[in-house]
């Protein structure tokens, strides 16, 4: 399933000097530690309340999701005035700085619900050509990876380190991750299959954690459908300043969601597309 | 695929007083910590060697793996030289007390593999009877779940609290988790295709966890096929000491491995049974 509204907004022509990363950076940090606090205020909560806002199917809402991103949206009305903001619970507000703030509160909220720690908040920025920056913060393990403007590294309890890619893996050794093993529709999922079947090793449901780990240089692929901007913005940004390649499964970009394909090297990445057209 | 072997030793007749939890459970704890120790020595290090050690398929066997369990046996050969051992990679050492060590220094070897924070050490305690301890260590959370003998409760960075099932959950509504999609032989996966049909949300990918979330109240039902004792001992005492259920597919016992079910309720053990058995 592709879903494209709300989309990303275009961006005024001409538009803006060079973003300050660094205030983009401050801001950034603040939304994750507002976002991490009112996050786990709700995990593990017994009796976790969720609403089912997709009428069919499962695709559960909780307080923290909304709240999160109502905090996270009232520190961009002080800091960032005249950014855009998309988010996954209350879709865009217009800006006029060309720079747009992409905000999923709780990225796997079925992880959520299930109490299972790979859930994340993703914090992204795009300008007119898109991501920018990224920031893939994992409330309940304290990690915390960021990448953009020459930057990439992850902050953990267990101390900091780079984010870098890994190199030289053929794909016949390579470790593929998505979160569903029906990933989307049957051709979809086919296309999936075929690339499963030439990888080392396969695994599912770490939602974005999944390209935090490819950032990391623990995994070499991750390939996902359905996708919607606040989905895939970050990951976006993180994976590019760690040296990996994101883009769509025909090889355009991927910031607008649907498709994506994340990998750890170009030779990877075309035999992935291969293999995903057929 | 059932593996029963090496499986768990006959325990002597008539042997013994009754075990004394308190001696088990700080001999359980100093394994626990020095398998910690050693296990997160070798997490996420770059270019992690991995043997194959099924010959067909990927069964990876890490130095953490082997190094961790040699630790703990080098730990019970001081405290316990009575208790027998069954490790995953070295196998049984038989004893005479009736005690039975069974341990698993990482279960998971796949998310280990990954980079991902799922995997964990497993360490339960049988008797003639069965598991009568267990204790689920997430290295990288820092969370331990332990059960038996009355004690229930998680130990984690967060603070402590008890571990409980939840109850009075219709199978309609509840949260189902298995490891891989295809679970074991194809009768097993169209069996774990049944029920997951009727359940709300299925979810994959999570080892140990699975188990460790349903003595916790976050899910319901844990459904696999093909574990061994060293899998599945452990878990059993902590989801027991939390009030649920872990049986095999035809409501035997479970601690031998194979086809495991673990449910919070009498309920939904009930009607998963009827599901799986078709």
């Amino acid at each position: 399933m592709q879903i494209s509204q709300p989309a990303l907004p275009a961006s005024p022509q001409g538009a803006a000097a060079p973003p300050d990363i660094g205030a983009i950076r401050a801001t950034a940090a603040a939304l994750a530690d507002a976002a991490r606090a009112e996050t786990l205020r709700h995990f593990r909560r017994r009796d976790l309340p969720a609403d089912n806002k997709a009428g069919a199917g499962f695709d559960p809402v909780t307080e923290a999701d909304r709240s999160a991103e109502r905090i996270m949206r009232e520190i961009l009305a002080r800091q960032r005035p005249d950014d855009a903001i998309l988010g996954e619970e209350y879709g865009l507000r217009q800006g006029r700085s060309g720079l747009t703030w992409v905000l999923d509160p709780v990225d796997g909220t079925r992880s959520f619900m299930c109490g299972a720690p790979t859930w994340g908040v993703l914090i992204g920025v795009t300008d007119a050509r898109g991501p920018i920056y990224g920031l893939i913060d994992q409330p309940w393990t304290g990690e915390r990876f960021e990448g953009g403007a020459g930057l990439a590294r992850l902050s953990a309890p267990q101390g900091d380190s780079p984010l870098a890619v890994r190199r030289n893996r053929p794909l016949a050794e390579a470790t593929l991750l998505t979160t569903y093993p029906d990933l989307g529709t049957a051709p979809e999922t086919a296309a999936f299959g075929r690339l499963s079947a030439q990888v080392r090793l396969t695994r599912y449901g770490l939602d974005c954690y999944a390209y935090a780990l490819l950032a990391l240089g623990q995994v070499d692929l991750v390939v996902e459908a359905g996708l919607r901007p606040h989905d895939i913005v970050a990951p976006i940004a993180v994976i590019r300043a760690a040296g990996g390649i994101v883009t769509d499964w025909q090889g355009g970009p991927a910031h607008h969601g649907g498709q994506v394909i994340a990998a750890a090297t170009p030779a990877l990445h075309r035999a992935a597309l291969a293999l995903l057209a057929g």
